[in-house]
């Protein structure tokens, strides 16, 4: 059964997408979604517009709370899917999938990222408790997951383009961290989450030269959300300036105009919540 | 037996270093040093003074035959041990044997790196081609190691600073790569080499900030030897221009006139084997 339906409902609609604007706004796939900004994204992209589907993954669907209410709102337009960063094979049954269903995409924001896990990975406040094990996952999940999905899913991208969209191309927004940048860099410290969302720039900045290269439409951009009230940020909020800490609403509204404005020669650059570029 | 001498052999050493110059020219450690660039440091290193020690490392020491050769040449100012960057423990057993020798050191020369092995890693020329064991592979040696060894190396060198030399401090200097810069990167490709180069360039500056503020006497810097005629390069020298392949003799010399000058407010900073500063 779960091998025929997803084809019938793709065939299905695409006849209803050809004489209708159903896929007007496009097709989004937030990765990251079961919670913080990954969650805000997929809920202001099916409240923000009528008719915009949107695939939401993250490892444990049944265990997002937040994903599931957002089910019973917006069933027809918004399809969860498991995928796990660490494991390729789920990246590529995503790709499958959404392939079957849609047949192409027009925006991917990578939204997932580690800081710390209790007992596992703690931001180091010194080289002297740098960890190997610390170092490679944190690379992992941060750097490496995020661009296989965009290896797997750069065929729905050329696709999809900005058809059906006000973009002048698909979207491939990673979210990044001004902590990311080595030009930027006075407080030292972090060492993991840096080097790994460093990483994940040059990477990101790679493959934005290949898709020029092939005049693929797609533009890939970078985004530091601020320092964002979420359980990422939970354990180093004490010494955020109020007005600093912004709410998961603001930072996503921030980062979305920038999306839906997002320019050709865009393409490769990495912004800040409020639109400026951040130095690498 | 082994257990025992190498204390002995410090203490001796020590014991003669404080009536003599024989630590004039301070010890020196070359990680990576079986062959092309890191060997070659090694044994400029050993020509050019006549009184500096050197510790050479590498996984297997008894199949260098470059190194072995210096031995005969130098065999009281030349140590050789092995150290696998991959294996912690490895990197740990190296920096208790120098510390039982000499005390300290006064310069750490990252010089290992990895850009292809048959049949394992590839530099990619699209993002088709990325495989996650790549990506990997490249961040454990290219990253991770390197500080790793800076990580066990340090209260080493904090106890050498400049002691013994004509450098203001001890330096740190990591072989870094030109394609590791974002903001020069023009042409793409190479994801596993460059982004675990931009990592390590994003570790070595954080580290450098907190040895400047723990006021250490310490000098982090990244260094890009140009394009070497090494084993490393040797798959991509056709497009490489003659005048532009340099020699591993002219590089290490250029790359050793920036070590020996380098100053205090140099920490952190990358440079070119010309002495010009790189963009992040």
């Amino acid at each position: 059964m779960a091998s025929r339906s997803p084809r019938l409902l793709s065939l299905a609609r695409r006849a209803f997408s050809s004489s209708s604007s159903s896929q007007a706004n496009g097709v989004s796939l937030v990765q990251g979604a079961s919670r913080g900004i990954g969650l805000e994204f997929v809920k202001q992209l099916l409240e923000k517009n009528d008719e915009g589907h949107v695939v939401a993954t993250c490892r444990n669907p049944d265990a997002s709370t937040g994903l599931l209410r957002l089910k019973d709102r917006f069933d027809d337009r918004l399809q969860i899917l498991p995928l796990d960063l660490t494991v390729e094979s789920s990246i590529e049954a995503s790709a499958l999938s959404i392939k079957e269903t849609y047949g192409h995409l027009n925006l991917l924001i990578n939204a997932s990222g580690i800081l710390s896990i209790p007992e596992v990975l703690q931001p180091e406040t010194t080289l002297n408790k740098l960890e190997k094990s610390s170092l490679m996952l944190a690379y992992e999940v941060n750097a490496v997951g995020p661009i296989l999905v965009i290896k797997h899913m750069w065929p729905l991208l050329k696709a999809g383009g900005g058809i059906g969209t006000e973009r002048s191309g698909a979207v491939v927004a990673s979210l990044s961290a001004r902590v990311a940048s080595i030009g930027d860099n006075r407080l030292g410290g972090w060492h993991s989450y840096r080097s790994s969302k460093t990483a994940l720039n040059q990477l990101s900045k790679t493959i934005s030269l290949e898709f020029a290269r092939k005049k693929d439409p797609i533009i890939c951009i970078l985004l530091h959300p601020g320092t964002v009230d979420t359980d990422l940020s939970k354990p180093f909020q004490k010494n955020i300036a109020k007005e600093k800490l912004f709410t998961k609403e603001y930072s996503v509204q921030k980062l979305l105009h920038i999306i839906n404005n997002v320019k050709n020669n865009d393409n490769g650059k990495f912004f800040g919540w409020d639109g400026q570029e951040i130095p690498w």
